[in-house]
């Protein structure tokens, strides 16, 4: 299997009370698979998994696995900062149905090359062959992938795309010259995803594709055909979603968006706060000015 | 009831199956209070409790409560990114008989000032009464609590104590100026014990107090006498402890030096390196200076 | 005058008693202009504009536009922690005959944005008409400039462009898209020229460009007629060259470079080091492979 | 020589227009020996070092040995990131009269640690056996001088002091404890002037000295004296000047709080600004309740 094109990080809708609404996400997979995008991403970061009991996790995965009836490829987020507790996420994934796994390490003391590259290569080893997606975000995360490291993990047979959230588009394109025929990348919201697809990547994993599907879609078309003039035409507005993103809280933008297009996915998990009237004015009127709300 | 003194962060002795080695944590909670220490902490940043699941959690806070017999306070660490989850957490520990929290807020995207305040505020009022510790660590979290957000939170009745692990001590004064009579502090391993001691800190909590409780004791007592002099002359010594744990992993160093006195509390929790030869003998030469091991 | 195209940094030859080698640094100028060159940048950070005194800058910008003889437009750095201090130097780069000033703010305590804009119009005024290039560089300075302070500042007649050093690839698209039509963009090494080519950057200004001149005029050119696989072509080798910038000191690198290609522009100023055997012959073979060395 | 005790930063009062104030520079320089201080530091942090051209430094510096008439220790800052100019700017010093080199490495590009300990070393060579004083500041500069560095820079006949304004009190005393007999640690006002005494200290070198030298001579004899209850009581008060210094921009603070007391040292030098109404509200506020403005 090869993934490749538009793979929305989806929301995790959690009532106040914890409870996964199965409801609303079974709607929003509905929304986006008919919209036309080339698989689906639970548990990204903004899957809010950094805020989800691992039930939660698994019935957010669960319940986006039975919506998406096989129609598109879904890739499961397992988070953890144990090696052991990431293999069993891991499995568990796999048992449930998930066509992948987005491997993401978390730390609280800092990790060693060696103890980054072992808990990649373990959750490689539990995947049971299926395809992993390496994420990387310095951002929000304490530990990074180094080249050498990613070069490595890159040998491991199912190891086979990477998604890196670091702003710095140049290193993407370290990683492609390194791993070429091995690894593919694909683009987080933090790059514009034009630029990405021209130095050789093969989609993207986004936040933002949940609220603009069928625009990020067009958009992977053009790059796809080549036709760069087009790609920068769409991309331009497009970019607005993303500058809106890093300004304000990235759960909150997304859940407020939803909410705007008729997705009922509740606030973000608390100590998060839901977005102010003025930031909700504002991704409103960028929702309308690329046709994502009427 | 009032906290002084000093209160070791306990290692979380775990096997490579996930399992706590419940015997050996009963044998070093029998062998500290022994040795005087004034109060327990389990679940602090050297308990690796961003690696442990929540069972894990419950089993070695159940085991050191079990263990200590109510001999001296036991102060449990309460750790996540969820309000809602902490909230739980805090009420698990105080049935299961805890007489104090030590309140750590997790974070993956950035938290407001209001969403800083309302988690802790939220966990006092589940504590039920016990007093609640706030712990600050900068260097390995990514929120931090400033100067108005400690100051609002020690009008909160039960918050009563704050850890501040920021190596920055005038820090420490500024909390002492703002906050007395409501809220008092307890030095990290990255402060200099005798120096909190000196502006107006009431004792530490930390994780090199598990490997040389009698030294840490004689320092507070030398520190409750006023006689800086003697307080100095044992601080100094002591202070290569500290600088060994800022050299290594944290959780490596503490369970290497147990293992070295005979408890076998296993190695962190991978992908946790446990310490090299090298740095073990380093350890052991401290040890040996300040007379915790033979 | 409107500036596009390949603009090197050009190094500054010093002598380990200070003295500035304008013989080399003739030779250097009449190298890179009839290489194809469309303009000239002294006292960029390859430069060492940081480590050399005022007169040692003046005579540097003196030999270049001396040296140009007004074949192609000089765009002269000027730097300074002080308002005053930069319009000094202003006055006397213009009077010296430069075409453009590439406006650097250097700090020592942190700037508010109003003084971040003063600085800057300041030196705006004093550059007599003149265009300005902004630079900014988070990695090395210790000041930024916010987008609100660089859409303010386009709207001043001849802040014409901004060279921005971030390798945040989505900033300059954030910029291009809010100063359209007032301000144009220039690539820096830590960016992808073909990307910011694409996304509507006007040309690159960075130290690689000095020791590959007609590489990059010809990744311009393939970028101009809106070839995009053949300036990817180009672009794929000519990455490892700014790779190498950003392992080695840059300074070091490009100094190292230029020896190798016979211009004897000597050692880094100290307490930065020349670079070892290793890595020059790292840039030996890197500078080979994209036929800037037989 | 030996220094010992409360070493004023001296502000460098400059015209808007770039003059040298040699009149109230003299007025500061016979209130503050008067009022009893152990030395006088031109040209630190406060003294606005990274703002000044070389002749203004030396004007400064020059006026304040004139005005000393060798009442007391001078201490003159020489700072630079080109070895050679710190070299020049030593001599310059010595020659004029310094009793010692405040030594600070500025720099723009890493430096490598061989690259800091020839740096301070060759400054030390330059002072003609006058002792040197490294300063370090974490915060403002980009390069930092390691305990390794350290240790070795003290083997150094006369580099004989540090003055580290890190915040982090406990690599004060990694210091002395490896420093101990050839090198000696000043306070900065980051630190806890009582508390660097505690463990070893032998005064501080620090602004806030210039506004506060009665009550910081008071605070330094208590702790010669060991009374360190009156210590911590003067210490007290005294500690909010450095919160404010902390809140506000350095060198604005200080010029601002001396021009209330009556020294007209004028602003800081732009871009940075001249403080605010609030702003030195609070600071004559916290002046009048240490008694240091009527």
């Amino acid at each position: 299997m090869s993934f490749r094109g538009v793979f929305p990080y989806l929301v995790s809708p959690v009532t106040s009370d914890g409870v996964v609404m199965k409801g609303i996400l079974t709607d929003l997979v509905d929304h986006l698979v008919e919209a036309g995008v080339h698989g689906l991403t639970p548990l990204g970061s903004t899957g809010e998994f950094a805020y989800l009991s691992q039930q939660q996790r698994n019935e957010v995965v669960d319940t986006v696995i039975k919506a998406n009836k096989g129609r598109v490829p879904v890739i499961a987020g397992v988070a953890s900062t144990s090696t052991a507790d990431a293999v069993a996420q891991t499995r568990h994934m796999i048992n449930a149905g998930a066509d992948g796994i987005l491997a993401i390490l978390e730390a609280y003391f800092p990790v060693s090359e060696a103890g980054v590259e072992s808990y990649f290569t373990q959750i490689a080893k539990a995947a049971d062959g299926k395809p992993v997606v390496l994420y990387t975000n310095p951002q929000f995360q304490r530990s990074d992938l180094t080249l050498p490291v990613i070069e490595r993990l890159s040998q491991i047979d199912n190891i086979r795309y990477i998604k890196d959230a670091s702003t710095n588009t140049g290193r993407l394109l370290s990683i492609i010259e390194r791993t070429r025929g091995r690894m593919e990348v694909f683009s987080a919201s933090a790059h514009i995803p034009a630029c990405v697809m021209m130095i050789g990547g093969v989609g993207w994993m986004a936040g933002p594709a949940c609220i603009v599907p069928k625009q990020s879609i067009a958009l992977y078309e053009a790059a796809q055909k080549g036709d760069w003039d087009k790609a920068m035409e769409l991309q331009r507005p497009l970019w607005r979603i993303n500058e809106i993103f890093a300004k304000y809280s990235i759960a909150g933008c997304i859940k407020a968006a939803l909410d705007l297009q008729g997705f009922k996915v509740g606030d973000p998990i608390s100590p998060q706060a839901p977005l102010g009237k003025e930031a909700r004015d504002e991704i409103a009127a960028v929702l309308r000015e690329v046709g994502a709300l009427s």
